[in-house]
């Protein structure tokens, strides 16, 4: 599980995508970008949320030109989204994006994707090839499959390879999971390019939540994946909230107060449920790396409790903490929060 | 992705367990047992989400005797849940419960386990052996890995094994998502058992939804599992609409109006967000299996749109509806939700 697949390094601004870089999360605002204020709003609250990378989207020349205004206000590192015309890309670039999203199949003069490639290598950025189900040639791949999705990714990759520029990241999304799955299996063994992982127009937060972790997640356990977004249709902070709790699982970002609370059943003789709501409410922005256990009887409690950093287990006339792996005291239950509180203060 | 690992099949009341049968949805109320109307009120509140099994805590043996009462007023199958006493066992099989989880290393006295067993077999109801990390014997496992769960999990296998009893069901779980990917993945190479699947004190809601997808869901994509469990600090409606969450995005349970949607960005010129919530509140109780697109530009819209069964791409000055692969009609866009219902119900 601790094995990742072997991916070439590109820069974007001051961090890495790919090699030995630690995998990063995306997002999208989901304003204008020429609204500047709301754009740097949701930038800013999506940074302190922890994200490591902001896309703009560029419908016009005027949100390229936005990118300098903006950047002036935020600390990621920012990528333009481009689709179909080229001078975007160029004013982009000349704005300060740290790295492009372009599919050069899109443009069709050739001379035209030669001069955003000359402009992506004199400024050192890279350029992500994003396939999606919804946007490739449909004149080409009547369906998008896992390897129409592949194929029509190799096919932009190729336009840039030609012209002697590798400093690519690939994305194949689908809205399907098992589609997005598969088709990233794929596309994994058959390059080298650092991945960019996403399950598409995945709905609202709660479907969105479900499939993200699952086509995400299912990929990191088999070492694939360099940079991840959630996309979901709701707030920007929502899809970095998410994205980090999947790298989380991982071990790919750090876990402060991780809890570990049972379910409450007919064994608990303690309200489970709200003890934990309370104490996760009380300690969510409290950045210490501790894992603390809330369980609700004997069966599994001491267990779970043991093998936490701090642990209570509830029990009818009292609840027994413990700390390091050892009991550390007997409380009464209407003790246990600030108990809890108290010892995670200490470390 | 369509492989199912080959597992023996156990029947659990009307349903069955492993083989060829549907992957089932679990999940425990939060109520004591002995409070029969609560317990029946969520039962039945689970049942109306679509949950397959209920099992239920028995920390007395008054608990095994409202099993009786209990499923007088529910449909499914309920499994009893015990843990030293095998008194409680026998007398939760006398009042009706279609399965009993329990792990027979815990009774000490072979005669007791041995009893348990008859009482199974003569009435065709199978054990599920639960083995977990906060719940594995200290003295012989320091500390919960996967080869120790699985370890654990054989030896409780091994003593109904040895008293002809075959009609087992297996979960080794943990709150670790890594550790118990792992797990699972092992035992499913050394038997034929079908196997639960969950991760166990995952926390509550949020962290719960991604821990259990990426856990059960990467199983799943491997081809493993043959019923879940979501476990969740929360109301246990909750575990059963995850559970079924999980579930939909490998096609074993059906989807109903599915919504692709764009997550909105600087490219979209309508409120994407209001328009899909809105929609999605409207359509979530339709029994319907249509798969809706919801789109905020040309860039995905038109592919997304076409697609899926009715699909609406979005734009400055109007929208273009498609339907059933093909361009159907252009409407304005305070037309784009009465136009998506109505085509809805006509199909």
């Amino acid at each position: 599980m601790t094995f990742r697949r072997k991916s070439r390094k590109v820069r974007v601004g001051s961090i890495y995508i790919g090699g030995d870089a630690p995998i990063t999360v995306q997002t999208m605002p989901t304003s204008k970008t020429t609204n500047i204020k709301e754009t740097v709003d949701i930038i800013k609250r999506c940074e302190e949320a922890g994200v490591d990378i902001v896309r703009l989207g560029m419908p016009d020349i005027e949100s390229a030109r936005a990118i300098k205004e903006i950047k002036r206000h935020v600390n990621v590192p920012i990528v333009a989204d481009i689709h179909f015309d080229y001078k975007i890309a160029l004013e982009a670039i000349k704005s300060g994006a740290d790295k492009i999203r372009l599919n050069p199949g899109n443009i069709k003069e050739k001379w035209k994707v030669e001069e955003v490639v000359r402009a992506c290598k004199d400024n050192g950025i890279p350029i992500r090839i994003g396939v999606n189900a919804g946007s490739i040639d449909r004149s080409k791949y009547p369906s998008p499959t896992p390897e129409t999705l592949v194929d029509s990714a190799f096919g932009h990759v190729k336009i840039l390879e030609d012209l002697g520029f590798f400093d690519i990241v690939i994305s194949v999304k689908h809205n399907d999971v098992i589609t997005m799955i598969e088709a990233y299996r794929m596309i994994a063994k058959m390059c080298d390019y650092p991945l960019h992982l996403g399950v598409t127009e995945a709905g609202t937060e709660f479907k969105s939540t479900i499939k993200s972790a699952i086509g995400i997640g299912t990929l990191l356990a088999e070492g694939i994946g360099d940079t991840i977004r959630v996309s979901l249709t709701g707030d920007s902070v929502k899809e970095v909230e998410i994205g980090i709790a999947i790298l989380q699982q991982f071990g790919y970002k750090p876990t402060y107060v991780d809890i570990v609370s049972c379910p409450m059943c007919a064994r608990a003789d303690v309200n489970i449920i709200e003890l934990t709501n309370k104490f996760e409410q009380l300690t969510k922005n409290m950045k210490k790396k501790v894992k603390v256990a809330i369980m609700g009887c004997v069966v599994n409690g001491p267990g779970e409790s043991m093998d936490a950093d701090i642990g209570v287990s509830c029990g009818k006339s009292g609840s027994v903490v413990y700390k390091g792996g050892k009991l550390y005291k007997r409380i009464n239950n209407d003790e246990i929060i600030d108990t809890l509180i108290e010892e995670l203060e200490k470390v």
